[in-house]
């Protein structure tokens, strides 16, 4: 293990949250009104701790040979997000009075992971440069995830290699080749612009700069932070909502096949199998909740434009992981209610920043075992299995079959430790907090439902949430590593 | 597909059902008290409808050849447990004044695939031929599943070939093969050998012979279908619930081993994985019990004897999936209460008559998953997986993963169809009575919780339920492929 390496990339991610401190205590200067303060010195407490923190991983770091592998890579990305989060909570625990650290800890990791689940009530509490400090912190989540993905996935075999099939070199396994950290400025640019796009967009629509821009970074990182205690309610215009839909489905889009269309290849939308499935189901989506909502539960409802927008919404809302809402879901036709739920579990694209299973291993899942099954009766029938019109060798369909039980064995653990923690809530509650953080959804049923908060668990039940959103958004290994006594091995 | 063979198959099976109807007749004849009448009608009414179908079949494949394969012992295993169900309902229909035919098909779903569910909450209106007919169903069903996990599950790879892999001369894939045919009669004496073992005992304990029998059906099967309303309750005596402790635990035992054992061959059960890991789990859990009933929960409890008791009692009946309670576990505390979840998922061993996911399949899983996560930072380790003190090969770790997978699948398909079935339902149960029939366990929790039952549910929730636990009880496979339109052709 090369930790000096470690220690200097580490010193890059807390310099990378010094900043967004800066940032965030120069809108706060710049946006408070009349109901909060600046919270100045709180800031500069913050900073000053990131800064320091910085400074010692960069001393310890100072020597580090520039060679690296996947295993350094690997614990850079776990400790990261883990150290960002504890470093995050920071502004939290110092301006919000009744706070815990345990509170602070599961907003920031919440934020960081792009979960969008809250601890707090009511924001109308909060200072703006903290609103501003929470929705940013999903926007750089979600970048660090796309970047993540490019930079270390690949390796891991976990899925992302399929997006990989089209380049005709194959995959490459060193970290430092020139087409990785292009590739990784390639998808920064186009994170950027889409950016950029979005909060021009919902500020020509009607928003402030401020909601403009903090709504930008919940929407694009399908985090769903909001400014508002009624969310995105406070915006009834439809223009806003059909634009949060169009910036919500390219953010759980994959960021490989956005940036190919960029380039105007636009072949690569009609041959990836991951991105038709994703469109695909949600049209469907949308058509049936449609139908639903122009009959049995249309309330009188003729309007279809409206009808196609809140089906629209919520399915997008809901795949994507985002967590948004416009109408009150859970009124809806138990039918419509299964289908979002159903939604919820595959997600978005891998390579996105969405969060759930990831579509291509739910496609890939239901292609084994439909040949499993065929399998039972001919046993020496060995039929391939395709995706993006290619064959997907054994030792891909195994990666992705193995870490999808890695999923079922965490996400009994986490049910198993939180109903321990929480006895006393109810089962629906302990079941949907574990589905809503693993999968970064943000809210689950019940106590825990869209209209209710996190707040009222128990601290340690906050932190193991807070682990299961990092070790979701991180696909398992990169946190489940840390946990390997031989990843630490001086030499090895 | 060789269509005559499956029809002579499957009058072999009904004739069965057809001997079982006319032993619970002569049981009602004899046994009939002041409260009950021997419903003599309705089973002669029973018995000829079986015969008929069964003398149907067996004209249909009177011109069978011989020659079988492994898609139609398959679809034989698949719809001999469907059809079984189906006829084994028209007693509970005919001769219960308020039954519908789906409670009747569901309780003889229940009976036959062990699971021990009941639609009927008053046990004291069942004449005793009927009861009989309903505890005689789960040992038939007992007796079927080790026998097809001997004829089948050997060529589906899905843990079974772990078991084969003591013998040298390795897995035969000839179903007329004279080792599988004894293989089964041996397993058959075993069966009938511990059945008469447990009934005597039972008897000599001080049961009726009515009892005796009734009740080692429901304990060697690990069904749990007990015969008065406080199930095992109406017999306080401690040595029979140590005898029922013993016989569930052999149950749940793999019957390749017991058969070793039996032939003098003990060093079989310290060297298959799977036993050590069921009875170390037992025997962990027991000891983790009783020390919380004779600590915190004791409300007093200085008999460490009836502790001991009650800890191995619960553990052995949720383990093997029986489903006997003694006490209320609800009332324990929440760690205690956990702990036998856990053991519900984990079930019994291949090869027994108990049901959950199996030893063996989460002690690959595991095992599997480490493998995975040390492979994310050293590509190119290879370890073997060692079970059984063999090295299990990448094929048989596929198909237990993949089976696994599959469950997964299932579990979330059929929670899905249950809601939607039930969408007033909680949450709770929605859950936990797919967990618990799928996994032919029984009880699930709240509004299906061990003191309540399944009746109030609608009538096609009920046929769900039914199917979920034929597919749980047949390993998935073998009612799969009968959806899989290629296993239907005629030639192929
Ligand atoms: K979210
Ligand atoms: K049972």
């Amino acid at each position: 293990m090369n930790y000096p390496i470690i220690a200097k990339l580490l010193s890059v991610i807390i310099s990378t949250v010094a900043l967004a401190f800066i940032a965030s205590f120069f809108v706060g200067e710049v946006f408070y009104g009349e109901v909060d303060d600046a919270a100045r010195e709180e800031w500069l407490i913050s900073i000053a701790i990131a800064l320091i923190l910085s400074i010692i991983m960069a001393f310890l770091g100072r020597a580090a040979r520039p060679k690296m592998f996947r295993k350094e890579a690997l614990a850079t990305i776990g400790l990261g997000w883990i150290l960002a989060s504890l470093l995050g909570a920071i502004p939290y625990y110092l301006i919000l009075p009744d706070s815990t650290f345990a509170d602070g800890v599961f907003e920031s990791a919440s934020g960081f992971t792009t979960t969008g689940a809250s601890v707090y009530g009511d924001l109308s509490i909060f200072p703006r440069g903290l609103l501003f400090w929470r929705c940013l912190s999903q926007w750089i989540g979600g970048l660090g995830v796309v970047v993540f993905f490019v930079a270390i996935l690949s390796f891991l075999g976990a899925g992302a290699k399929i997006l990989y099939s089209h380049e005709s070199s194959g995959t490459s396994t060193d970290i430092e080749s020139g087409r990785i950290q292009q590739g990784v400025l390639q998808i920064l640019y186009l994170y950027l612009a889409l950016s950029a796009a979005c909060a021009l967009i919902l500020r020509a629509l009607g928003m402030s700069w401020y909601d403009a821009v903090c709504h930008m970074f919940a929407t694009l990182s399908t985090g769903g932070f909001g400014v508002y205690n009624s969310s995105l309610g406070a915006f009834p215009s439809p223009a806003i909502q059909w634009t949060v839909i169009v910036f919500m489905a390219l953010g759980g889009t994959s960021f490989f096949v956005l940036l190919r269309v960029m380039q105007g290849r636009f072949r690569a939308l009609f041959t990836n199998t991951e991105v038709i499935a994703y469109y695909s189901i949600i049209g469907i989506s949308t058509l049936m909740l449609t139908l639903m909502l122009m009959t049995e539960l249309g309330h009188g409802a003729t309007d279809w434009e409206a009808s196609l927008r809140a089906a629209a919404f919520q399915t997008v809302s809901i795949m994507t992981t985002t967590g948004f809402s416009t109408v009150d879901y859970q009124q809806w036709l138990p039918v419509g209610h299964m289908l979002l739920l159903f939604l919820m579990v595959i997600g978005g694209c891998s390579g996105s920043t969405g969060g759930g299973a990831k579509v291509v291993r739910i496609v890939v899942a239901f292609k084994v075992c439909r040949l499993q099954i065929e399998k039972a009766y001919r046993t020496r029938v060995v039929r391939p299995l395709h995706i993006n019109g290619k064959v997907l060798d054994k030792d891909d369909q195994d990666s992705i079959v193995t870490w999808l039980l890695l999923l079922f064995l965490v996400l009994t653990g986490g049910i198993m430790i939180v109903a321990l923690l929480e006895h006393s809530l109810g089962f629906t509650a302990q079941v949907t907090s574990v589905f809503a953080c693993l999968f970064n959804i943000g809210p689950g049923l019940a106590e825990v439902g869209p209209t209710q908060n996190y707040g009222f668990l128990r601290e340690p039940t906050k932190l193991v949430l807070s682990l299961l959103m990092i070790l979701g958004r991180l696909e398992l290994y990169a946190v489940l590593v840390l946990f390997s006594p031989a990843l630490w091995k001086r030499f090895s």
